[in-house]
């Protein structure tokens, strides 16, 4: 959690790893190495100071390129805010003409390019466009998609960053310092940078999948009077080869149970975007989502994802606690969502995971606030909650088909100590769907962090 | 605000009279006096000490009783939550039953009689029978409405609050002082009791309203292990003859644009009720939907009502603003309502509030982050933001346009710094329908309550 400064990717992440090896054992799958020397092939990476941020020891400016001779595959999920920042907008525009390809992504923090009119547009569209050129030496296609975080209501230093991109050009690489780089390029109050690797097999072969995250972390408490707003950036690129559509629908879907599925505050931001690219650099034919191991992929696709936001909880403003929130046995996905939802984002609960209090009352009053789809209705005498430690021990149920149980204190304070739990919600319906959300709890800190720094 | 000890009912209203008279001169509707000698006829009230709460000097049973020969016309707006308290259930069958008519509102604090299974049904059903018993020596029809808030998933002290009823029968009153000792049989952690009244003219004829309203307050801190929630508590009572169907319309247009529009945490619990009589003993005719004074009174309610859920947020946990947010121009009410609701209920937003900071980033991605009805969409070109003072002094421009202003970092300062103020958010679209919601900050002490009460 956020309890000190960044010191290394390495030890924050190896932090992490001893947090998810504390979990249950349901939680098996999410025990995978999360970081691998085996970065995705056929595609340069890296991240400078260009001086869109005052502290020029900072990364604000970062660069992923895949180098195969056609474009890759992309697809992508942005905010649905009424408000879009112009970088949004551009990258929307290209992946809609390209029909789903891309060459690759710039990204920029210290600045949302956010609400700043036809200049921000112009801003937006030079950077994908000088990224072209200085990689691709092209002005022909617009391939370049772009990201923005940090300020908002403020223009970017756009010649500032356009001459960062021109001497990025020959300072790119694929090892783990390259990304290291990268994922320090998207920071902006995270207090580590978000990178994940890992292998994955479709029939025989073998494949790559790096990713970079960043935070729903608000502006630095030094940069009054600046008009921050949060902002959750991702990117996902393997050396895998999927079809444009195949991918989108695996985004889609993984993007849904992940970044859509956490909850720091409960607020969408104007500049929200997760990327993927696939370029087929490691060979083999191209997936489309009617073939036999599309599920799997998916499903990769997935759990990986799902350990980019987790990170994104980890580091968020203010958290002591990393809390799983799973709802099962509802009529339907979505319900189940919905609810999970509610209970990951309800001011009393968290206050309540805070205190490290059993309140299953505000569990269940979260719970009941959601209405079903198509009209169902929860029969409450079947409805149990229980809390899960994260250390193997047993769970401890509260309420037991509708009926309070007589809570055991002691226990009780034992799994809310825990910096990982999880409050399990059964609500004994048809139909047998489950969704899980990942949140954290609300703290002194974060109304310190967002609302007293000009103090 | 919750900045001391309940002192009187007397001086916290006053308080909040001053606060008010403090507002814009567009809020000349609401500069009635909210206190007056003038209570409705035909009622007896009071509150008293039973034992549902440790400390005896504190009120813990509440009774509104009509004192007309027939039934008064009686509506309640109840809770949407699937997990509802035992006493909504009974209340909610009395009236279905009984097409519209009631003689008595009993109510308890300290226990909301919640998650109490078929006991808690039995003690609900037992409080309302009981009260007929000894007001109205009737045992036929059910006619008491039942209201419980505090504690969660304990059941009720059942003989200590039935021999409560039995000895209040002899004790009620109709004066100030009755009604403030009702008033107090409310309150749980309310620093203050939450009593309005005021007269209102149907044609020639004037008639009196009195109300009163319970906070979303937390249980109090020394209470624990006790599984808390939040509840809203309502009542408002006239001599008027108004008809059961058109009470109960006039009543949820109220409530949508008064308790439905407050927001402390933006949490719904399992026992909000709010009930309305209207017995007719002042005379009269009886007033139907289709008459044309029917507007009017729904007004008055309308406005009463306002009253009464503002002094709940202003009894907010841990608040130190009181806060309207405007939204006009919207294409509906419905879509101007639920985007005052989502900037209302922003936890960015609302800690924004409490550091004094003009940050109109917050407000706009919480506008753009609720979709509208029919598909409409947002031109951000058009969108205008302003800080309102309260003090009558010019308002704040901060997005014009769609356009960010120079903003006077001085001046904005000093219109956040006051207790009252405005937060207005004009669309620009046609259908020119508004909204408001009152809101208040988030805050340490909102966290201190909350989640550090067992430390």
């Amino acid at each position: 959690m956020r309890n000190g400064p960044y010191k290394s990717a390495t030890r924050a992440i190896s932090n992490v790893t001893r947090a998810m090896s504390s979990q249950a054992p349901s939680k098996a799958h999410l025990h995978k190495p999360i970081l691998s020397s085996k970065f995705p092939v056929g595609y340069a990476v890296g991240g400078s100071h260009c001086g869109v941020k005052k502290d020029a020891s900072v990364n604000d400016l970062g660069l992923i390129v895949s180098t195969t001779d056609s474009p890759a595959s992309a697809a992508a999920c942005f905010t649905r805010n009424a408000f879009k920042a112009a970088p949004v907008v551009v990258s929307q525009d290209i992946l809609t003409k390209s029909a789903g390809k891309a060459r690759a992504i710039v990204v920029n923090s210290g600045c949302a390019n956010a609400v700043t009119g036809t200049q921000g547009m112009k801003d937006a569209w030079a950077m994908s466009k000088e990224t072209d050129v200085a990689m691709f030496k092209s002005k022909a296609t617009p391939s370049t998609l772009v990201m923005s975080t940090g300020v908002i209501g403020q223009t970017l230093p756009i010649s500032k960053i356009l001459e960062g991109i021109r001497a990025s050009a020959d300072n790119l690489g694929s090892d783990f310092a390259a990304w290291e780089q990268a994922a320090k390029a998207f920071m902006t109050t995270d207090t580590f940078p978000k990178l994940v690797a890992r292998t994955f097999a479709l029939g025989d072969t073998t494949y790559r999948m790096a990713g970079i995250a960043k935070g729903a972390g608000m502006i630095h408490p030094d940069m009054a009077p600046a008009l921050p707003h949060a902002t959750l950036l991702g990117c996902v690129v393997t050396d895998a080869a999927v079809a444009p559509k195949a991918l989108q629908k695996a985004l889609t879907y993984a993007v849904d149970r992940s970044f859509n599925s956490i909850s720091v505050d409960g607020d969408m931001s104007t500049n929200d975007t997760i990327v993927a690219l696939a370029n087929g650099a490691a060979g083999g034919p191209e997936l489309t989502a009617t073939d036999p191991a599309f599920a799997t992929f998916q499903e990769e696709l997935k759990d990986f994802a799902v350990q980019l936001a987790q990170l994104v909880v980890r580091d968020g403003e203010g958290a002591t606690k990393f809390v799983t929130v799973s709802v099962r046995n509802a009529p339907t996905y979505e319900d189940a969502h919905r609810i999970a939802s509610k209970i990951s984002t309800s001011a009393l609960v968290k206050t309540a995971l805070y205190g490290e209090d059993a309140n299953w009352g505000r569990v269940l009053a979260a719970t009941g606030s959601v209405p079903l789809s198509n009209g169902a209705s929860i029969d409450t005498g079947k409805v149990n909650v229980s809390f899960i430690p994260s250390d193997g021990t047993s769970k401890l149920p509260v309420l037991v088909n509708g009926e309070p149980e007589k809570v055991d204190e002691d226990r009780a304070k034992e799994i809310l100590s825990l910096e990982d739990f999880e409050v399990e919600v059964d609500l004994g319906m048809e139909g047998g769907q489950e969704a899980q959300y990942w949140t954290c709890d609300l703290s002194y800190e974060y109304v310190r962090i967002n609302g007293d720094y000009r103090s």
